[in-house]
């Protein structure tokens, strides 16, 4: 197992908010960061050793990027498999491509979680020209969600179906790209597990993680999650078992259904750190960026019991325009990254508010 | 009062550890930072969106990078007043000149401590081939320490002595520089006050801090400090009136002996965050670097009531070689500077352990 120590350099594919917040944990560690994107001045880039503006397909840029790095990492699932293939011609990439291949694209997702044994929702693949009624099975009373396989992300690509009479219309709206169609199912919360492990198969679990989505996007999420003991347990074991089956390194994050039965069906993976574990650095002993860090570098990974109850709320579009007033509520964590133009719905900050437990 | 809004760029002069932290507290925030310093590859410049390297006499190149910032602020006291005032030509510069020059000279500093009623150890200025006779009042039973007037820290420039037969010799081998001779004092303890006032008077103060030091070097501080909560009342109305004083921008931190009657003597001020405040972010809602920030942008200031005790211990020179054990310590927080040579005495990093209250 590669170990990079203090003053060694880590490589981040991607120059968001999440690339942003492991550049701040790994300086913490005494790591330099590097941050390869495509965008000219992205939010990760400000706050790195070195920045290389670059597209996912220039190959021969990345794989001198990597050479540059003592391990290279991604902040989010859509880099193209060919760049990862080339970043790992020169250093270690991790997680490795195998995590990539199977959370960027939702049936092959849907497929390795089923292979595992976990229980989702009923799906089926939906290709341009697909027969409606074929797909009957898949709606349930709530009806069913269509979403492109790729690319798709905070909602973006999705659709709302009553039943098989919408899904010619729709599929048409998402440009008639492979697709996939999801029942709507009735949960009573949504919940997203967070684990973090290593190269030599040590592993961690924060305890599960209560969401709150609107329109597709994730506004709330509270860590402890407050949730069934045994359920919470159950969780951890569905998202190691996913882990140990991609021999992953670094954060992974599973996200759940918990249905009125009690029953914990998989949703999907994120093979990174995620938007739903935003609170663990305030109310854990170790956060899961620096967990990440420390998992992708060979480090001991660090504590992850809860010493607090971290409510995090996103901050959307123009809600971070508000950042005075937030800045003065007593004890509140703000957090802001860098973005200029506040879009509608954009993810433009985020707030935890801590709780005794 | 500027306010420095989100997007906005903070510079600092100087690029050691303490710029460093400044800047990763900044990017939460949704700053950028620039960091000038003359060393070619400083800890703070490999966390922030630009470094310009330059001396602190290239007037002309501190007006260029203060015009490209809304704020500057800086990482240590030493900076020459003339770069202040060329910085202070093109942005405004928190804390202002005012408390550099109060804090740069150990004499000046006494003068000014006094001048505000504030007790201190007795003290004589020295130059060289003044009579050792004249200091013998000086000198108590556990004898004095003398002292460089300027450029001194971390017990660099310093020299135990027992009598004044010792003074002429001391002095010649800190090269004849203009010096002060201070009283050894019997403390019981040695404290730490870290307070943040902002432009319009605002201010807020942790509760004070106990240090321990070695050969002039802090190796341990414990926030809260568990004082006398009269004496820690006390304590931070001196610090609030050295700030106000000085009508102080940013974080300040006033050292302190706690005599073994329960008396304070200030011993001396930092116009600046400080070691002594390290474990601030971790115990604290809000810590020092983010508070210096908040203060120096013209945000309301964090909240400062410790939620845990805070144990901070530096990691100097070598102690730094131990980081994956350190790393492994269930819930120990682990800083490393990202510095390269581990010199002796060289402070590398510190931990925090946190304790309940």
């Amino acid at each position: 197992m590669t170990i990079v120590a203090p003053g060694g350099c880590v490589g981040i594919l991607g120059g968001g908010q999440l690339g942003r917040m492991l550049a701040l944990a790994a300086a913490r560690l005494g790591l330099d960061c590097a941050v390869y994107a495509p965008e000219p001045n992205p939010p990760a880039s400000r706050v790195v050793a070195r920045f290389v503006q670059g597209g996912y397909d220039d190959l021969a840029a990345i794989r001198a990027f990597a050479a540059s790095c003592d391990a290279v990492t991604c902040e989010f699932e859509n880099v193209p498999a060919a760049a990862l293939a080339a970043a790992a011609e020169s250093a270690p990439v991790r997680p490795g491509p195998r995590a990539f291949a199977a959370a960027s694209d939702r049936v092959e997702e849907k497929r390795f979680l089923q292979s595992l044994g976990l229980a989702v929702a009923p799906w089926a693949a939906v290709e341009a020209g697909d027969d409606p009624a074929l797909f009957e099975d898949v709606f349930g009373p709530h009806g069913a969600i269509l979403k492109t396989r790729t690319h798709g992300y905070d909602g973006k690509g999705q659709a709302r179906l009553a039943g098989p009479g919408e899904l010619a219309a729709a599929h048409a709206a998402l440009g008639g790209r492979p697709a996939i169609l999801e029942r709507m199912t009735p949960f009573k919360a949504e919940a997203s597990q967070i684990v973090v492990r290593r190269a030599d198969g040590a592993a961690a679990a924060y305890d599960l993680v209560r969401t709150v989505h609107a329109g597709g996007v994730l506004r709330e999420a509270t860590g402890p999650g407050g949730f069934d003991p045994g359920a919470a347990a159950f969780a951890r074991r569905m998202a190691l078992t996913v882990a140990d089956a991609l021999d992953y390194v670094g954060v992974l994050a599973l996200e759940l259904f918990v249905m009125d039965d009690g029953a914990l069906l998989a949703n999907e993976m994120a093979p990174r750190v995620h938007n739903s574990g935003h609170m663990t650095p305030e109310a854990a002993p170790c956060g899961q960026f620096e967990q990440h860090i420390r998992a992708v570098c060979g480090w001991p990974l660090g504590e992850t019991a809860f010493h607090a109850r971290g409510v995090m709320t996103n901050l959307l579009g123009e809600d971070a325009l508000d950042w005075e007033r937030l800045a003065a509520e007593p004890g509140l964590h703000l957090h802001l990254y860098g973005k200029d133009a506040p879009h509608p719905g954009r993810k433009m900050g985020h707030t935890v508010r801590i709780e005794s437990l």
